[in-house]
């Protein structure tokens, strides 16, 4: 056998291996993400009377409950919605990287927990574009882990994992979550 | 050509093809999924009398309706919050091996059927980790399929298709689902 | 070495390249969609006076706001339930070619932008199946992105963008969207 052959058959079942072919089932282990970052996540909840800098606000409650105060200290079925700045530091008054814009629902009947579904919008000189999140935010679990379930521009079709801590509750008003981001699927379109 | 040669052309060309190079555009065929699991998920919406044991209630609603009640038979606009028990069985007392924690929204103006978004947390010696699933819940339809949109844990970053079939109704009260979950794409974080 | 091992190691890594080897970190780069369409989405908002054709209705809403009127120009945390139809055309009248059904919810607090999850139904002669989507539509952007991020049927685990551009807006009721969906990620389940 010649080894022009060889080469051949080795290109068929590279090109094979590597594009479109059946690849049954489908498994894929990683080792890091291919792109990392950490930001803080500030709300202020309405509560009544400071409507002036709020950036979140009960918009669905279960029977007997209020839009100006949490369900009790279980909270199931408040929904939230919220327009929170994301800085770098733990300092709501450090100036925004972006904003974090979406809901939250209270879906746990033995403690307080929530399902979040929103998108960060990036807007920096590292970062422009939005990445899209949903899952479950345990709250008294000390990290919690939510999906990044797609995004745009310099996240363009990007997927991974969120890591919530609690990072600071002031009443029940001021929350602070440090969120670290690991992306494990990077995508880039190119000549687009 | 010295068989080294080839060798190396050969290393050369499969790393191309598994690694990051440009395939355009992204196609692929599988067979069957990588993992494969059946789950029973049990609500009982609040109807104003059983909070006791309700795990699900309405916290939204369109105009004239209330939190009590669905808004008549095609319940358009009703927003229910849920923390549902699953179970390997149809029995509603079986041991839960884990409780799928979101929110659905009845979104037909036709027929009663729901949009879904909701994490499933495991924690049974089979499975720990979550699962985060968004669709569209046709009810009057025997087969519906939702989609997986990502995971945590031992369901890293995983994909697929849940399929839902109605398995019990009794009054507007409780609802039983059979949820066949296939995951067609499985990850794994090694040495994370 | 004999040509038979050559090949032998060839097949090796080819297979390792193109299965379930570790590729670290995960970078994929694309110049193309593998599907394309284009979809106009009616939206008829109810408002008290149009039960019979809105296609649309407020079922959350903030503080003091109600369910027939949005809560001021910003309409932040007015969370809205809707089921529209998909048209070739920018005719509202053309006959249907699919249904988007969801929610989406005012989450900015500063201009009108709203946090959109819903599914597109598709049961045409070119398509049949549903397409998952969420994101963010700042609505005052001329064309934003919306993460596409399942799906079923013939767009089985599809991942895309869906880019909305505003083609006509009525009053506060009628509204029109423009919506071109680019796939990237073209999964076929091959004998189910």
């Amino acid at each position: 056998m010649a080894p022009y052959s060889v080469i051949l058959i080795c290109i068929t079942l590279s090109l094979l291996a590597g594009s479109s072919a059946t690849q049954d089932p489908y498994r894929r282990h990683v080792h890091r993400p291919c792109k990392k970052m950490v930001v803080y996540h500030h709300e202020i909840l309405y509560n009544g009377s400071n409507a002036q800098n709020a950036t979140a606000t009960i918009v669905g409650e279960p029977d007997g409950a209020n839009k100006t105060s949490l369900a009790g200290p279980i909270r199931f079925g408040d929904l939230i919605a919220f327009d929170d700045p994301l800085t770098d530091d733990n300092n709501l008054r450090s100036p925004p990287v972006g904003r974090a814009q979406g809901f939250y629902v209270y879906s746990n009947t033995k403690q307080p927990a929530s399902w979040h579904a929103f998108s960060m919008v990036f807007n920096s000189t590292k970062y422009k574009g939005i990445l899209t999140f949903a899952g479950l935010n345990m709250i008294l679990t000390p990290t919690r882990h939510i999906s990044v379930i797609g995004g745009t521009d310099d996240f363009f079709m990007h997927r991974g994992i969120a890591s919530f801590t609690t990072d600071a509750v002031e009443a029940e008003v001021y929350f602070r979550l440090r969120i670290e981001i690991k992306l494990y699927e990077c995508w880039k379109l190119l000549n687009p």
